[in-house]
């Protein structure tokens, strides 16, 4: 099989969430880097606008040239692609709630406080601290509602004992608000997982830091 | 099988695509009103937050009375729980391309522009052009990427010849947008395309106003 390409930035949360996933996957891929700052920001130009007319990273280039773009649409690609290991848990209910789990942050956290939205608020002539409660209110509202649907759980992770797309999500996401300072106290479920996580290679070597795009000085 | 139980609200636009999903499914299923305004919200009570700790509908209670939140993951539940018909298309990139549409429309439209989020903004001293303006410019954002990506397509729906859970997250997310006078002619494909599906009896019979928690006066 030749390679899959992944459009990336090192910092989104939307790519890091497929890069873990490819790495469990144990799939090669070529990383293809959209700066979604410099120059106003790279997604916005017609060449990638021609590869995701949404103009946001991740986009997943298959081996046969189609494009898939959203970061839910391309594990669950990647999981009926290679079903091993399976990024989702066997039983219909847990599967169902696994990927309840993951919606909770891929639509009610993560877009809301998105760079474009954030953005669009500072254009409004919103004060940086009205962003930051802003910001911190939706990972609050998500993550309250998260630790108090896993928190008497006894699997590994959120969902099994093996790591899978809700925990996928949760590690890219709890990364995203320690860039914000949120503080994560009162969620101890959720922070035990990220923690048990991030000490596996699939999920180290998808951080952030580790990409090719990744600057050597981090502001 | 006991019936399935559905925590919806009639004007709801994730419930509305979870009643059209039961209903291409042909499952039976009884209704659990949840009052998004009355009261402040019926959603916010602790009653409510036992089924659904993000106090959000729709909610979905199985036979077996696990409860399963998220309209995507409640989607994906039925697609496994009763196959035929298909919600999602057969070819595995035509299935990730549909997930990926119904996500732009679930992740990067809805969440912006849901009640909550239109809420705080007015909280935050917004005037109602404003939000009218937000709510637009997120419809616009993610219509024009869809468009561009299904307008040269020539099956019935945006993925296949039959609905999937794309143009199930379209036609309630064209309804939510109607509410809201957002004029749509510069997407005539999508526009086609819900057309079509309205006047299928499944799409019809789970309408807003079709529900039995709707007023007989609408507002």
């Amino acid at each position: 099989m030749s390679k899959l390409t992944l459009y990336s930035y090192w910092r989104s949360t939307a790519a890091y969430r497929v890069r873990i996933a490819l790495n469990l996957k144990g799939l090669d891929y070529e990383t293809k880097a959209i700066h979604l700052v410099k120059d106003g920001g790279e997604q916005h130009s017609d060449a990638y606008r021609g590869v995701n007319p949404q103009g946001l990273v991740p986009s997943l280039v298959t081996a046969e040239g189609d494009v898939i773009t959203q970061s839910m649409a391309i594990m669950e690609y990647l999981d009926e692609l290679q079903p091993e290991p399976a990024l989702l848990p066997e039983n219909p209910v847990t599967r169902a709630q696994c990927r309840a789990a993951a919606q909770t942050i891929v639509s009610d956290i993560h877009p809301l406080d998105n760079l474009r939205v954030l953005q669009y608020l500072k254009k409004q002539g919103w004060q940086q601290d009205q962003v930051d409660d802003w910001y911190a209110h939706w990972i609050h509202q998500g993550f309250k509602a998260l630790e108090q649907q896993v928190k008497t759980g006894t699997t590994d992770y959120m969902h099994a004992d093996h790591p899978c797309i809700s925990d996928i999500c949760l590690v890219a996401q709890i990364y995203n608000a320690n860039r914000f300072d949120v503080p994560l106290d009162d969620y101890p479920r959720l922070t035990e997982i990220n923690r048990r996580c991030l000490v596996l290679n699939e999920f180290a070597n998808a951080a952030p830091e580790q990409q090719p795009d990744a600057p050597e000085v981090l502001s």
